[in-house]
């Protein structure tokens, strides 16, 4: 929230709800249920009533972030017997063309808290405005004239939203760009674009407030983008084989409630609508200390920027921030039991507000299984030993939590991954279907211009060039709260002439500990160092200090120019990794108001302060990019293109921490016998 | 092999040798088998008689590389009835202090080249020679006194062997350092060096010809070294879940000798004793055009370079080629089943010769699995269409081959995974022991050295700073032999004033193709760029040229000085991906000769030639770097740290090419039926 005066409106004293039914969520991470959605809604309507004229309605519904010291009380208290934070909801609602910040506070049943928002940028889009737009566009006579001047069938038509971006304006509406795509024998929606039209919606007004027809261009045919294999005609393949996973004693995670148990971890899962999945509180069990240690506070999605590189009328605002814009939550699908998630998997509900409130529910909207890759967790063959041959192996398994969100065409899916080792892996998946755009073209000898800004995917079909960018926010609190960022570089030194042995150069380490936010922002790939969140109050035995460290995947920055629009709103692309001080507000790197911001709120703002982030609690922003130059293989789908990272344990234990997990029982049963209730 | 000179020793015709049991293997890249090696030994005895003052020995014997126009006439014939090219194997031995390279033919079972390695470097060590130089260390008076002085039990000593490496001595001997380490309560043997005495042992006398005691270090005691789970004491931990995997209609892959089918896959595995996995002729099978296409000709291992950062006088020497000194064949070891590999795996032995030309298996040296982790393969969600909720799920299969090689005290994963969308990921996990060094600290606080090298990982203990880079040879054919090396550099532009938008830029791609090898050797991460194999002879409909790109892991080079004589050995190690054109004798970036090599035939030596590669049969040089700083959870044996890359079509194929695989059903039986026989 921005700092901004805000006034606490008291609810009139004379209005009681009755709480004969309501008992709060367990933790104080448990995402707002249903009860807690439909209070907020009654709570609001009393002040603000919604009426037909689309004049207030919720925009984003999210718990209130708890104040972290009084969480981290309840959670270190004996059976968590200290008092739990106050479980409050956070509201951005349109009020008659503004945004309003509500905070409802859910034990006295009060607003507490009620701002207007006076800076730039609009809250995330709901999904009636969106549907509501589309089907204003399909009754708006100039465009359903331009549809048959164009030969097509309006009742083929599917409209789409997309966000307008902001380019330089000084005020904007709260309007977005609507883009038409043709069926008619597709069910690929993304794959024929409508193009050559300017139809603009303001969303407050729900009216359509400029339309233009600029060109017509080509309508490449249906052929070939279908994707359902009810629908496919043979031959189909490759071939691949059936399989059957079985755990006879049963998985080995435990749900209560949103807390999830497997192996040495412990971890709350949650759900909110513009995050998605939230992991919370993950802490390691370590058997020497015979106690659990924190190690990530919070972990989730921040943000995905998506621009693409046509900077050509029907192309140069896309330039999406998903998950301010859309909800990566919002988004978030239906994860389909044995195909999404394998056959060990259990599934967790994910509840949101719709616009009027109302509580919407995406069921299996997140899962958790545990993977059998057929990796490795450590072996060693030992063949010095005289008359000994030792073979020590330990097969891998490790917890996934993933949830997939569909962001229109892309089916992004997001997960974290647990090891018994101590690490944490992260990353995205890429996968569903590209945006492209209609050309006279079936093959580049045919090309005229300089540049088609892509590649020819299809017959009269150019998969756009874009960028993919997806930080995750990572308060990460390493064996407590106060943490320290190490960049340890590794610098070439000369052998000293004392040392006199004919080997002249090695490297060692030589430690820089970020002191300020400037000295933490990495471009990776440029230095060879190690970059380390180590808690410099907690040594190990040998007097390493305990940490956790980064392993980059392969590193990618935006290639927009500083000055472009899209690289303002999006600065947090400047750099692969940030450390900031914790701060309860800097939550969304593409500030809380993402649409149509102008970037003055972004992660690459609050760094500009400079702040000290030595032996402070400190957050980790991670960008996992990707530069994508579409190819023929990703139409009509594309198959999944996984980036990534991990966090590993780095002189966090006294030793390997999975020396001594048993070696798990793999076996594969050719036939097997009837289990029969004995 | 050396643009040498050669003499043709002709086999003295009145020396026939029976043929009666000889069928030769049906593929002209299986492994020469044991009837093979022994005809091998039988030839060469009759010249060179091996004694038993070990003057004559065999360090390398491989199959002779065939001519690669013969092989692909033979792999593409119908029902391959095309003669084979002649099958051969290469020997490498040693005869009387010199390095002598013979080639024997089997249809003619001669000899048809045999000459003297008059360059720098010596071949791969043996076991027996190492072994032999173990015995003869133990028995040399003054290291035993020495071990006495230190207060050791000699019974309790190991001795292994260390290459020299060169370090600007003109002349070499084959010489080597030997190393001693204790157990006496540990049987984890490299934990605990007894450093502070120089042996050097040449390997042609076997003679100790060197014996300094330069000093008496630490010994650190033998405890927390045990890692054997027979041997570990409770508490056990973390707790990890048995599961059982079956599938009903068999695993899908067929290996026919081998050669491996599976799904859209087909290839061939074999094993050297110095590569180890190879694999050959990896073609993929296209629907549309109904037809294997080429992918790699060859892959396999090329050198792993392991320098430590420690320039003392018991350390600044190991700076290994892996390969090259020890075999990453010769060091392969049985992979355990059910453990090293799933359940579903199958496996495939290994043979090489001996000292003495002998053939030793290795049992199950090699695996190949289906590998099912859960992950999606493609999906979609489509929300847009009226009245239609689409989700289309592809659940993930691919096949993974794998080797595991210990060289000493590291165990190196080796894989290659094939994915029925048409990429190959290949990469290498590391596990295994650490090295380390003995020092008179328990505690940081007690350090007095500027530098310690390292981390203080167990009572005086330190893990010693070190890299693995580990190179893979790619002889890419894609779509066929001729190809060019593309790097589509990321170009941002600004938007043309004609383009009339308020979008200020964007990026593009500027296509360069690699004319001579200096513009082909790539330092990753320092350009943003796609790097594409291409058959400029082959496009698709759509006029693409078809190609498979290069996905490549988080990047790390070589930090030594390029004076130093490790880094000059190692020189392939200055960039991460080299392109040559295609050379039947280049495919060891170490050299021929990589034990006290010169750095005077490696892959940065060849490169210099700046030869043609556009429009020819190219090979790409990968290597997977890892920068290595040991922390605890390294001790006492390290959970695996994996790093690789990947190839992936790019307009090789015309659209998707899993767009038709039925989904595979992946199901779960809490209970299951007796399958009786029916």
């Amino acid at each position: 929230m921005a700092q901004v005066h805000f006034t606490i409106f008291i609810f009139s004293s004379i209005f009681v709800i009755s709480s004969s039914s309501f008992i709060p969520p367990p933790h104080p991470f448990d995402p707002l249920t249903e009860t807690e959605l439909k209070l907020v809604r009654t709570i609001i309507n009393k002040s603000y009533p919604i009426g037909h004229d689309h004049k207030f309605t919720f925009q984003y519904v999210g718990l209130n972030e708890p104040d972290k010291s009084l969480v981290l009380s309840w959670h270190s208290s004996p059976g968590h017997n200290v008092k739990p934070p106050p479980r409050q909801a956070f509201v951005i609602a349109r009020d008659r063309g503004k945004s309003r910040e509500i905070v409802v506070d859910f034990s006295t049943r009060a607003i507490i808290s009620n701002k207007i928002h006076v800076g730039n940028g609009n809250p995330k889009l709901t999904i009636d405005e969106q549907q509501a737009a589309s089907a204003l566009v399909l009754k708006f006579k100039p465009f359903c004239d331009s549809i048959v001047k164009r030969g097509l069938n309006l009742s083929e038509v599917v409209v789409t939203s997309s966000t307008m971006g902001w380019f330089g304006e000084k005020k904007t509406k709260r309007s977005i760009r609507t883009i038409p795509f043709y069926l008619n024998g597709s069910v690929n929606t993304y794959l024929r674009p409508i193009e050559g039209m300017t139809i603009i919606v303001n969303l407050d007004h729900m009216k359509v407030v400029e339309f233009k027809d600029r060109f017509t261009g080509p309508m490449p045919k249906a052929d070939g983008r279908e994707y359902r294999i009810s629908k496919l005609k043979p031959p189909f393949g490759p071939s691949l084989r059936n399989a059957v996973f079985y755990q006879p004693d049963g998985p080995g995670f435990k749900i209560d409630g949103h807390v999830v148990r497997w192996a040495n971890w412990e971890f709350h899962m949650s759900f909110d609508v513009r995050a998605g999945l939230v992991i919370s509180l993950a802490s390691i069990f370590d058997m020497d200390m015979n106690k659990y240690r924190q190690v990530l506070y919070k972990g989730h999605l921040s943000e995905m920027f998506v621009p693409y590189m046509d900077p050509n009328d029907d192309w140069y605002f896309i330039s999406y921030l998903d998950c301010g814009e859309f909800g990566c939550g919002q988004s978030a699908v239906s994860l389909e039991p044995y195909t999404d998630c394998p056959p060990n998997a259990a599934f967790m509900d994910g509840v949101f507000a719709g616009q009027d409130g109302t509580p919407t529910k995406i069921s299996n909207v997140m899962c958790i299984f545990e993977k059998y890759a057929g990796d490795i967790m450590w072996r060693h063959t030992e063949a010095e030993v005289p008359g000994l041959k030792i073979t020590e192996v330990r097969p891998d398994v490790s917890l996934v939590a993933r949830m997939v969100t569909t962001v229109g065409n892309y089916d992004y899916i997001i997960e974290y991954e647990f090891k018994p080792s101590g690490s944490i892996k992260m990353g995205v998946g890429l996968t569903g279907v590209l945006e492209v755009k209609p050309v006279e073209y079936v093959h580049t000898s045919e090309i005229k211009e300089d540049d088609i800004y892509g590649t020819i995917v299809a017959d009269n079909t150019v998969g756009v060039n874009h960028d993919h960018f997806v930080t995750f926010r990572l308060d990460l609190d390493i064996d407590g709260t106060d943490n320290s960022f190490v960049r340890n570089e590794l610098v070439t030194k000369r052998t000293p002439k004392s040392v006199n042995t004919p080997r002249k150069s090695y490297w060692t380490t030589k430690r820089n500990i970020a002191k300020t936010e400037a000295e933490a922002r990495v471009k990776l790939g440029l230095r060879a160092e190690e970059l380390v969140v180590v808690n410099p109050n907690k040594k190990t035995k040998h007097g390493n200090e305990v940490g956790y460290r980064l392993l980059p995947g392969p590193a990618s920055s935006s290639l927009l120019a500083q000055d472009d629009y899209p690289q303002i709103r999006a600065a947090f692309t400047n750099y692969n990794v940030w450390i900031t001080p914790y701060n309860k507000s800097e939550v969304w790197t593409s500030g809380l108001y993402a649409d149509r911001s102008q970037g003055d709120d972004t992660l690459a703002v609050w760094s500009q302060r400079d702040r000290e982030i030595e032996k402070k609690d400190i957050v980790m922003w991670y960008t996992v990019g990707f530069h994508h130059v579409p190819c023929q293989e990703d139409f009509p789908t594309m198959p999944t293109m996984f980036g990534g990272f991990e966090l590993r344990p780095t002189n966090f234990f006294e030793q390997n921490p999975v020396l001594k997990a048993k070696p798990i029982n793999l076996t594969t049963i050719p036939k097997c016998t009837t289990k029969k209730n004995d």
